[in-house]
């Protein structure tokens, strides 16, 4: 993917607010090429304000006069669009349409282009894409706001250079190395003791409660250092507690 | 998934704009619950404007006092948060994180938190969170407008239920059937034929030039129509053409 050969074009928008976000989505995700067509109010002070620190890109954008100007030399042109649009035209969600782009930004100039807030591309331009993206939607409300159809779009596009910096398991890269399996099973004997020693586990009739222990603490993927604390809680609790005489406490029950 | 038990969270949002943007957001992606922890200003006139055809979200939204209040229910609590927070704690990007959130929805309620817009959510709530979720972005600007972070979060979840409605092939539900072998075949022949009759393509040296067709024609996955459409205008040009003589041109040359 040439993130510098990727260019956002807004066809008439006509909130210049809208302007500005985009210019931020666009910048958190990487991207700094944005072509005005015909934009209704630019520059303008909404837009400078809901860019925040994005307005390198705002003062960057082409303004031009045609959807021909803004993509005259691009290789591929990908239109948004409804799930309900009219035209049978190849069509991909996000996700898909970005590896398209990453891959054809590779090879020349892409354009992915944004319609008019109220009603879109209209059939004639969608006719000069590649290929349609349509945002998967609910039925309930299909429209989203064009600056947060730009964000998504950017998003993906994003994801595909570095989805994987984040780590795929959620605990990689944590800070301690995990308790080892000899370490744990000593917590166990030394919980059972525990529990025992403060009457809450009667050993003649233990129920579930070990293997329900095991399972809770098993499933947390504990450290070493977690261990020790809890082991630790569990000495403390000994030195602090008089431990209670099952065999007596049965006696009297009975 | 159960969309119906997973809420969205924004700890003391401060612009009104944003809340309306976060319930739009959130019912075009299915989404209807939405608490909001001390608001600075709601209900507010930029809201309802921002929400457009999602008042009914934002009508329904809750209102609590504190973070305890909107997750005392919950049993499974995301945070929102940058890649540099300072705490060791389990964290996925959005498309990972909206695995385990649509997984725990099915078992109880599951709060998404977004923190402020200057200075998201302390350490202290995001030490309340089973799961934190960072979004990607670009070094050279890492902070997203809220409402956008709510977006891809929403869509990420969206992608999870629908991601599939939408053909995975960009060709798939064509309204033509593929054009069969059998025809394309003749298509070429047709072809090579008129281009030799209006003297594009000389039999007797004839370079590469049917080879770069076919990888033109082929890479379309041209369906019968336009099949049709292409034979109709090569018999018409044939037509309309007074054949080259090549074994003439070829002594005339000589």
């Amino acid at each position: 993917m040439n993130p510098d050969q990727i260019r956002i074009v807004l066809v008439e928008p006509s909130h210049p607010g809208n302007i500005g976000a985009v210019a931020r989505a666009m910048k958190t995700m990487g991207l700094g090429k944005l072509v005005l067509v015909a934009p209704e109010k630019f520059p303008d002070e909404q837009a400078t304000w809901r860019a925040v620190w994005a307005n390198d890109v705002l003062e960057a954008a082409e303004v031009v006069d045609s959807l021909d100007a803004a993509i005259a030399d691009c290789g591929f042109v990908v239109g948004t669009c409804a799930r309900d649009q009219r035209l049978p035209w190849p069509v991909l969600d996000p996700r898909r349409a970005a590896v398209e782009m990453a891959t054809n930004s590779k090879r020349g100039e892409v354009a992915i282009l944004f319609g008019r807030e109220d009603n879109g591309l209209s059939n004639e331009e969608l006719m000069r894409c590649n290929l349609h993206l349509a945002i998967p939607t609910s039925d309930a409300y299909s429209s989203l706001n064009l600056a947060m159809a730009v964000q998504i779009v950017c998003y993906e596009l994003h994801m595909l250079q570095t989805g994987d910096e984040l780590p795929q398991d959620p605990n990689e890269g944590w800070d301690e190395p995990l308790a080892t399996q000899e370490n744990i099973e000593r917590f166990y004997v030394h919980l059972e003791e525990t529990l025992s020693q403060i009457g809450f586990l009667n050993p003649a009739a233990p129920r579930k409660l070990m293997p329900r222990l095991r399972r809770l603490y098993n499933r947390l993927g504990m450290d070493e250092m977690e261990l020790n604390i809890l082991r630790g809680i569990l000495t403390e609790t000994q030195k602090r507690s008089e431990p209670v005489d099952w065999d007596r406490q049965r006696e009297g029950k009975a």
